[in-house]
């Protein structure tokens, strides 16, 4: 028998890869994973400049980090190109951010629920995870002292939230009161449907150390694996070194091809279009679930993003899991919510649906069809 | 003050990556990295297929595993399509298995010297160090008990060493003995200048379990970050699931890349064209440090890879890191030899040169003048 280390006990099997494993059966309706639509994606024709075949820098080619830094400084945070790391996409930020700062016990705040593939990470290094309600703890509660608070407030993931700039305040103010390190990741920010708050908190600590990260996967594509984090001038060279530790560097062709893409002349009309199609799949989705689903859920339409969590409306919280086999059956694939709960409560009540990856047909069949599947297993347990 | 995981008090500041920062600088000589001779990289035109554009597999494409499963079979390993996990460049694949089995105190076999930034992540996974010899140590050697026994038999870094069939046994004896998991590193096997045995320990193992990584770094490119590992059955899904929680799954642009440059018609001709174009280099350079540093160094011929290691001729052995910022003065990178050990020795009176990446002026002016240097040196010492 082989000894493995013991922070493997932590490492959950995560519920996302198993549906993603199903979701490329033909014939399934996907409203699981957290994926964008396919016809968004930019034309891409990548001539490689021999050059960007080598190895290169950890942190990543300068002119990109230099365009990344002028967007920080717009969102009002202090950053310069020394201060980016290009990741291999934001969940290898994660995996940075815990290998810097986390161990058996480490207390980590999260909000409840939150992103799963982060609680996997956090639990994989063994953190002591305190779940915290945003609305509700105060400026130094001292019961409340962790050393890393992790945070998704633009469009949080799953729930679909925004803070408020009085939420921020009060995130901003705890972790400079406590010396807490400020983790926030961003990266649905560009995918606004209203107007609100979006100034990252990152912008408003005064003291606390920071680490902020985003995404090209959502505003670009997933496929080419890239995003960033900026950072404390006290913690960038920990990162930047376990960064080379961990892959050494960022696929330079991609690092190009984002470059490139950012720079070129349609690349603010992209957004807006973007948004305004996610929008419109935002308010037909909403319209459906208002058909399908107003007399066993309740919902808030989300103002930005890629979900919408729903609460199911009955007397004792369900485990949404037990669900999943025949809404698989049908071809039909959700998230249940129980895996965004740090504690992976038996029963949360609560399902997230995306609603840019499927097609209109496909979520209006697939809303239908959940919603049948849901009803029904809510009557045969009243 | 933040308080950090306290894996980070193991975190070398890596020297190599002080040294990358350097070559930049035009007129620099190196003779320092692992550098493939940029001149041998594939035209890259990539059409990106939008399919690839979205979210992907953690253990890769399919089409890619089951080509790298056959290459395995073919060196004897054991392998299929669901052994393999693409990685982000090998150098994922130590992050991965230090993951899985190093913890405070776990005892990882390594020779000495051997590649640094394998050094560098089991020293911060908080790994006890026991170097090894492998023409030393005896079959069931008891007081040799590593959890983890890490080796690049093919080629060795930084040694340039190929091991005989009779260690490759050994060695796998050894790991099957006392359950020993196996941890093969083999990205410079395709890079052969002379017939030699090149067939994987983890093709002879019995029992033990093995993790085999090769890369596509130094036979393609390394700027698109990619390789592979395959490993025993029993530890794929922990591998598989840390590869997830690490980045996701690795880019699918290149991945796309790498399947269409193996299967090109000329990717066996490429490697030929490769090898050749790498022996004479090599042996130039061997012809070279002949002229300029038979009288103060030792060197074994490489039969492979991409470094010389040169032995300094001196009573007591010096710290060669004490000649790099003369050296670096003069525009030549080199590689003291210390770091490559894991007791980070005082002084080894080593040091490693590359031969494929720098031009035919420039190795013949580096090796030249950094001569001049040390001989300088050592004759201020004596």
């Amino acid at each position: 028998m082989v000894s493995l280390a013991s922070r493997i006990q932590g490492l959950d099997s995560s519920p996302i890869r198993n549906i993603l494993k199903v979701i490329d059966r033909p014939g399934m309706i996907s409203l699981a994973g957290g994926l964008p639509d396919s016809h968004c994606f930019p034309d891409l024709h990548i001539d490689v400049d021999t050059q960007l075949m080598q190895y290169g820098a950890s942190e990543g080619e300068e002119n990109l980090r230099q365009w990344i830094a002028n967007d920080l400084v717009a969102r009002g945070i202090l950053a310069d190109a020394n201060s980016v790391i290009i990741l291999s996409g934001s969940q290898q930020g994660i995996d940075l951010t815990a290998k810097l700062l986390i161990e058996p016990g480490t207390p980590v705040a999260v909000e409840s629920p939150t992103y799963l593939a982060a609680l996997q990470v956090f639990k994989l290094f063994g953190a002591q995870l305190l779940d915290y309600d945003s609305s509700q703890f105060r400026h130094s509660d001292e019961s409340f002292a962790p050393a890393l608070l992790y945070t998704i407030p633009t469009f949080q993931n799953p729930t679909g939230k925004v803070y408020d700039s009085a939420t921020r305040q009060q995130i901003a103010r705890q972790c400079d009161a406590q010396g807490t390190v400020l983790f926030e990741d961003d990266p649905y920010r560009e995918l606004s449907y209203e107007p609100c708050e979006r100034k990252p908190i990152c912008a408003m600590v005064k003291s606390a150390p920071w680490i902020y990260q985003s995404s090209f996967s959502k505003t670009l594509c997933p496929g080419l694996r890239l995003g960033y984090l900026a950072c404390s001038a006290s913690l960038y060279p920990y990162l930047l070194q376990l960064k080379q530790a961990a892959d050494l560097h960022s696929n330079r062709v991609a690092q190009a091809a984002v470059y490139s893409l950012v720079n070129s002349p349609d690349y603010h009309t992209r957004l807006s279009s973007l948004c305004e199609l996610y929008k419109n799949k935002r308010d037909r989705f909403d319209r459906l679930l208002n058909h399908y689903f107003s007399d066993i859920a309740q919902w808030d339409v989300p103002p930005g993003g890629l979900f919408f969590w729903l609460r199911l409306k009955t007397a004792h919280p369900v485990d949404t899991r037990t669900w999943l086999p025949d809404a698989l059956a049908a071809n039909i694939a959700f998230m249940p919510g129980e895996s965004f709960y740090s504690d992976a409560r038996p029963a949360s009540g609560t399902i997230r649906l995306n609603f840019t990856y499927a097609n209109n047909e496909d979520i209006e069949n697939g809303i239908a069809c959940l919603a049948q599947i849901i009803r029904k297993k809510l009557n045969a347990c009243s």
